[in-house]
């Protein structure tokens, strides 16, 4: 339990000690299963949706973005299923009154062991689904309360305005709606830091298509692969990421097909995006429960669309970045963790260090790199605090892929030494070089 | 009421009509003050809060960003004076039922007329304190459940992390938190489209600076100047902006000074921006409330920061935009409608037209035009349906600011007809300069 912990547990210290997350309001005890995101952890968040939103959205001529609200009336998860089926079977420890997931059998055990050392007999209720929708409601008095749910998937929004983006934007099928935005579970037991939180954001597409065998086939085959190399793109080890179909049983009864993209989290294989043929499920169900007709309508013909959906979580995909980029090494005759972020992901792009503080003439010619770096490479970091060995090991800890410093030798000649975060490789470069070679 | 009502009619049926935003919810009804944004108006609400990143946090050296959850416990609003103060005055119709505020005197009268032209005599309840804070509970069970709220201010989710932001990062003081996120009220009466939601977004500011007057003066005169600026730089004509300071009895007992940035809509000022100088209250009350110490320590010093916060809406912004961008004249003898978008906002920056649609040479040469533009430029949308004065309207409508043409004479000279928006004018520009040109 103690060595599979470990890579976790450092990640979630480095996360609060370099200003990545944060528990949610931790002065006040916090709320378990709900994180806030730090200045470097909000940066590292935004450049992961940037790279889905471009690959997946405005990179593309045949899919649209939308952003949906959070709070979303009754009659939506009635219609989706989720009043009914989106839940997590659930037992009571009759022992001291906690609630458990009954499919989690390990730290069921585990709970059972402690109280036997107390000397009490474990004894568990029976299992109970428990609905995971997060409920609220809206209006100005308790009689004319409207319930709303904070949407339990981010899918939904994109479905229900199927009609208005087609009314709107006259697509010719095949395309797709993309979205990101928070979507909310009451989870019974919110675990691993990221992975399985209470309230999250997603990055999704629905992609639809004419409801073909054979069209279907092909675009599901096309999004499978176009989501793998993409999320590869993450800077992720092809190693540690795998393709799985889901068995049969593990499908929800309208999907047609399913695949996982799952990431090697050292304790086992864990989901990381979904990659899944719903059918006309979702479109058809909402057709029946608004009365509003969900079919695309095409040169002499009418039909409600298939969708292949991809999805994923923001959370987790900074999670696994962070899992997969986290090293230990010895450099130089000293230990350092450092963070092989890829260079499009980091926080900061590059750091610049005056060799000296208090040397006006370093001070001053290290200001006017940053300056010019800054022109056309948002996020460059200043450090003249402490010795260079020190600064580089703040910046490798944060994944800083390289650090520039301006020394004795940039005033006579115009260059600075670049050092590469992975290797610690260093390298003289002229400052006209300088923007292209970082780049 | 019909005339004052005209143009806010207008851009809601455009922002419809167009993709730009949509109920929310609405094959289903709705939900009263809740709205998803489509395609166009996704684009335009990313550029806005692009457009306050850049300028208030990553463009500057001592702000940093993050990003809070929308779930916090009941204590964080206990401390902030929510769950007391967070309120509007609310009086219920005793003829009907129906809830109002009670400080929206029009709509009383309103309601009056209608029931006296029923015949029936108005009567209110007396006028009660209703808390706008939207609640929530969290847990496995009804036994064990936490209450928490859906944020009723993102500033919060900046002042409980400032601990964390200091033992982080490490600023040296005055220094800057700035947040971009969703909020919630449980308005009484949700009303304007987007002016007055319970779901909206803002953009915030919290800047930190030393306790005392001379130096809050000073920062909150810059700040002042700083945001109206900045608010100018949405594109909205100056002399529909202004600074109005809070009188004494408008402003939070804790507030030092308290100014706001007002549009003029047409129908009076309304707020669009808080400059508000918020001394020591809101670290010293987390302070009080989680016993954890919200001082700053320099160097031989150690104080609690006073704070001068620069809020607005995201959707607000959004609304202003579009409500001071709409345009009607008459162009080439035909009346047309279009938004006069700052180009840094537009959805689109620039539409690409073959001039006739079934011509290859015409159409190859248009595609890879708009390829060479999409380099550099993101957002270039596509035409070849209907004739080009049609395609000029329905850009102009959107706000595109160029529209460029691909004709007989681009295949001969490499030189396309750019128009411009807001004139009508068209240019030949060759195509080597067209980038540029459009930049």
């Amino acid at each position: 339990m103690e060595e599979k912990n470990t890579l976790m547990e450092k990640i979630v210290s480095l996360c609060k000690r370099r200003g990545f997350v944060f528990p949610g309001s931790e002065i006040y005890g916090g709320l378990a299963g709900i994180y806030d995101y730090g200045p470097l952890g909000n940066d590292l968040r935004f450049n992961i949706k940037q790279h889905f939103w471009r690959t997946f959205v405005s990179g593309r001529e045949d899919v649209y973005g939308m952003s949906g609200a959070i709070l979303m009336p009754e009659r939506v998860w009635e219609a989706s299923g989720h009043t009914v089926s989106f839940a997590d079977p659930q037992t009571q420890c009759l022992v001291c009154g906690e609630m458990f997931r009954t499919d989690h059998g390990d730290i069921l055990r585990e709970h059972e062991e402690k109280h036997k050392k107390d000397g009490k007999e474990p004894k568990w209720s029976g299992s109970k689904p428990f609905n995971l929708l997060v409920e609220s409601s809206l209006g100005a008095s308790r009689e004319t309360a409207v319930k709303a749910y904070l949407r339990g998937e981010i899918t939904q929004s994109v479905h229900v305005n199927f009609k208005n983006v087609l009314d709107s934007m006259h697509p010719k099928i095949p395309f797709g709606i993309g979205q990101i935005g928070k979507a909310f579970r009451n989870e019974i037991s919110p675990s691993d830091f990221l992975f399985r939180q209470r309230e999250f954001e997603q990055m999704e597409l629905q992609y639809y298509v004419r409801p073909e065998e054979g069209e279907g086939a092909r675009q599901f085959e096309y999004w499978k692969q176009f989501a793998f190399e993409w999320y590869q793109g993450l800077g992720i080890r092809k190693e540690y990421l795998r393709l799985r179909q889901h068995a049969e049983d593990e499908r929800a009864h309208y999907a047609r097909d399913a695949w996982d993209i799952e990431y090697d989290s050292g304790v086992g294989w864990k989901e990381a995006w979904g990659i899944h043929h719903r059918g006309d499920w979702d479109l058809r169900r909402h057709q029946e429960y608004s009365g509003v007709s969900m079919e695309y309508a095409g040169e002499g013909e009418r039909f409600i669309p298939w969708v292949i959906e991809c999805s994923g979580g923001v959370d987790r995909a900074f999670l696994f970045v962070l899992l997969d980029a986290y090293r230990e090494d010895e450099l130089g005759g000293e230990r350092r963790v450092y963070l092989a972020l890829a260079p499009h992901l980091a926080p900061i792009r590059a750091a610049v260090f005056p060799l000296l503080k208090n040397k006006p003439g370093l001070v001053e010619k290290a200001k006017e790199v940053r300056q010019m770096l800054r022109k056309s490479i948002p996020n460059i970091a200043w450090d003249d605090n402490g010795n260079i060995g020190k600064r580089y090991r703040r910046q490798d800890e944060i994944g800083t892929p390289h650090c520039v410093t301006i020394d004795f030798e940039t005033i006579e000649n115009d260059s600075v030494t670049v050092r590469d975060r992975d290797t610690g490789d260093q390298k003289r470069v002229a400052l006209s070089d300088l923007t292209a070679f970082l780049k």
